[in-house]
């Protein structure tokens, strides 16, 4: 799938994001610019997470939503407010 | 309605622990105990927070999803998306 | 001491923010302008935190740090550790 | 050194850990268990974080503030104050 291979794509990149962390530390970079890298790759992962969240909606969470399964239609919506509670910690 | 008479209850209470806050300020606190009060604040605000969304979630948004305007359910399903994203910044 | 004065003063606007937020619950405003709402409050805790941790690092920390009680030292770093680690769940 | 090897490996651990994210999404994986995998890279990205602060409070920041380079010591401090309200946006 087109959305899939991109997300794939951006994974491969924050790979490699760590990878280059991992040589700052062995070069003995500056902790606070270490902290700021791996951060920066946390935003990445956040805006790939977004974009899988944005398919979900309109595929899975649709589908299930508009469909005859009370259960299913519940477990779908629970899942949602169960993750915006996960990131919304702080 | 049932539920915002709860959300409506534990918003006071937040007003209440913010101006003890104010007091703790008054009386000099230290620092880092007014920061740990204020995040517990904010944790309050959380849940009342997730309790709408679920709510929101059984009701406007299955009603829309299930609805026949395809404009109205897109405009909905991107909300929680953005609300998402919003919140998921670290 | 004048930041503590600014500090409060702030605190007392997120209180009426919280006031008006309860009054949209009780005029039925739609949920998701109501969690709009309440992450603004929550936007402006996180100032008054930022601005309360800034004094103490020049403050407190900066005292405990330059002292001579080793204990007293490492505690109040081990503080800041903790702060981060708190706001920093997701 | 020594702290610096854990940390190496660590993100080592979250390097192989976004691998497998990247199968589940080859083999067509629920989009929730790609998020929540995801999450769980990000957890231990922010664990790893917070031991590095740690050894920079416990070092350069120490060093930095019993120091007698006034700006050195100004700059030293405001980086934690900058990295506290870059994580603590939500």
């Amino acid at each position: 799938m087109h959305e899939h291979q991109d997300h794939i794509r951006r994974l491969k990149i924050a790979e490699g994001h760590l990878r280059g962390i991992q040589r700052m530390l062995e070069e003995d970079a500056y902790c606070m610019d270490v902290i700021q890298q791996i951060n920066a790759v946390k935003a990445s992962l956040n805006k790939i997470n977004t974009s899988i969240l944005d398919q979900h909606m309109k595929s899975c969470l649709t589908t299930a939503v508009r469909g005859d399964d009370a259960d299913e239609r519940e477990r779908v919506l629970a899942e949602i407010v169960h993750l915006f509670e996960a990131v919304n910690k702080n």
